[in-house]
């Protein structure tokens, strides 16, 4: 008998996304629907997810690779969500969300009873960081630190087969650390966090302030931007580096390098065997890491006495919250 | 029957400390040597740790509370070292010690054979961190964090009763987390390292650079430092404090506006229940942790939002090293 799937739901900016998620990690029968406004009531998120969920089961139900759709019944052992927010440490309630309207929400036992089915909330990242070691680029490693960066820092820990959670379940907020004294301000209300020098939002900061320099290195950076409604993004960043574009490939030089300074600060704290690096301004590749892991030599205490953690690229790209939300709630439950 | 005593060896960057530390903590028979040279060989700082471990045991042996002197048998768990320096995950070797002449030397083993005992090595604060978790300020906190400031900066976790070590056994350097970008240049080599701005040397090269301004605030300072042949130092700066120095309060109180701003890092990260703050500077008491509390509360990502940690000063003074240095190695044969 194989291990029923589990659903994964992963609570994004702008998407809710839901898939069904087999026991050795693959994924089928994904469904997305636009998140609510931060604005709108609970209630709203809570149906949205509610309808991903039966989405996906729907499809799940009519799906047969070898014939004509006939119903069947898929059996599923529990719920995975990944929200971005910091989650209670019985990862059931949402303490905090930024980006939308929960405060000490239940989600996970109103959902459960909406839904007939146990379901586990946890941290985007720390849904990212348990794929990533179960079934990706963190493999074997016994003691991993996930960094998805974003619009800002995401962060998990996985020791010994655990998500170290701390005492209150909010550990991983690696992105709200202060490297710069009386540096750049933070959402969070502080002053320096490394999430103003190595995220996406970072990334944008510094390419507009190149481009109101209007200087010969803005020029093709304020070229790309015009071709867009939305203006400069960091993908559009990205591009322009693989293409050769100096400026943006010193920019996301500029940013591996604080990169590999965060890196490093985590190494004296933490001491990990090694780091998975994931997120949207991930798919830099090389040009972010390769400055990263310069950097991250150039910082560690003890440098030349110690071993050192690898640096690798993350393997299962914007998959990772849905497959280890659905995971992660599988081992919850089994 | 009793649980019998092991045997808990300090060794400073000034003198090596030795004891009979009982199952409960509680020590007695304490013998002290100066801690050799750093230039001198790796085996005088052995026959030193020899020569203090037999003190003990003949101290021991000749003790009779109630009579006269008389020889006794004395039964040894084991030998417990705390040293500065980083210890391998396994609790034998020292990796490296920057203030004694060791590199990758197997002090565990070869004492052990010495001294036909169990010994057992750790990190002076992970020895320190030990002791306040079994016996000291963080009794019953099952996610703690201990700094101690002395010099420089040292760090332990302890999580569900166990030292957390990292993948190579040198987690807790927390005090070469950059804090500061371009900052004060640290011994570890890099700059704006935690330590150089909440430790006893940031405490003196500051109360130094006021002295010389020759600024009215100076003076006393300037005065006390006179009067001792070593010039100024980190208890005579908390002594004039104690007295209602302006400049030395304001000192310790900006340290401690800079030890806040490390705990609330550490606390992103880690989200421990509790921190315990000791060694020497922190005989500061509250004039230190008054200024890090406000500061922590300040700088905490998400404050408002989540429960904090407590900041408590250590309670086993300069004990806790030996306390804990003999109740790990207790712990490890046992």
């Amino acid at each position: 008998m194989t291990d029923p799937p589990a659903i994964g739901i992963d609570i994004g900016g702008t998407k809710v996304s839901g898939a069904l998620v087999q026991a050795d990690g693959t994924i089928s029968h994904r469904i997305q629907r636009d998140t609510p406004h931060r604005t709108t009531s609970p209630s709203v998120v809570h149906d949205t997810i509610v309808g991903v969920v039966n989405d996906v089961l729907a499809v799940a139900e009519h799906y047969r690779p070898d014939g004509p759709t006939q119903r069947r019944h898929v059996s599923v052992a529990a719920i995975g969500i990944g929200a971005a927010g910091w989650v209670s440490a019985d990862q059931s309630t949402v303490v905090f969300a930024p980006h939308l309207s929960w405060r000490n929400e239940p989600l996970g036992d109103r959902l459960s009873i909406s839904l007939s089915l146990p379901v586990v909330v946890d941290n985007d990242a720390n849904a990212a960081g348990w794929a990533e070691w179960r079934f990706g680029a963190g493999r074997g490693e016994r003691h991993l630190v996930m960094i998805t960066l974003g619009t800002g820092i995401g962060g998990a820990l996985v020791v010994n087969g655990q998500i170290q959670r701390g005492k209150f379940g909010l550990a991983g907020e690696f992105g709200h650390m202060q490297v710069v004294s009386d540096g750049h301000r933070c959402a969070c209300g502080n002053r320096g966090c490394w999430e103003e020098y190595a995220s996406g939002r970072a990334l944008i900061r510094e390419a507009r302030a190149i481009m109101d320099t209007r200087s010969r290195g803005a020029k093709e950076l304020s070229a790309l931007a015009a071709l867009e409604p939305g203006g400069l993004s960091g993908p559009m960043v990205t591009r322009a580096a693989r293409e050769g574009d100096r400026t943006a490939i010193e920019l996301l030089a500029e940013m591996g390098g604080w990169l590999g300074i965060g890196l490093a600060n985590i190494a004296a704290a933490l001491d990990p065997g090694g780091f998975v690096i994931g997120g949207g301004v991930s798919a830099a590749g090389e040009l972010l890491l390769g400055p990263a892991r310069t950097s991250f030599q150039r910082c560690l205490p003890g440098r030349g006495y110690r071993e050192e953690a690898f640096i690798s690229a993350a393997q299962l790209g914007n998959d990772a919250g849905l497959i280890g939300a659905a995971d992660l709630a599988r081992a919850a439950v089994s």
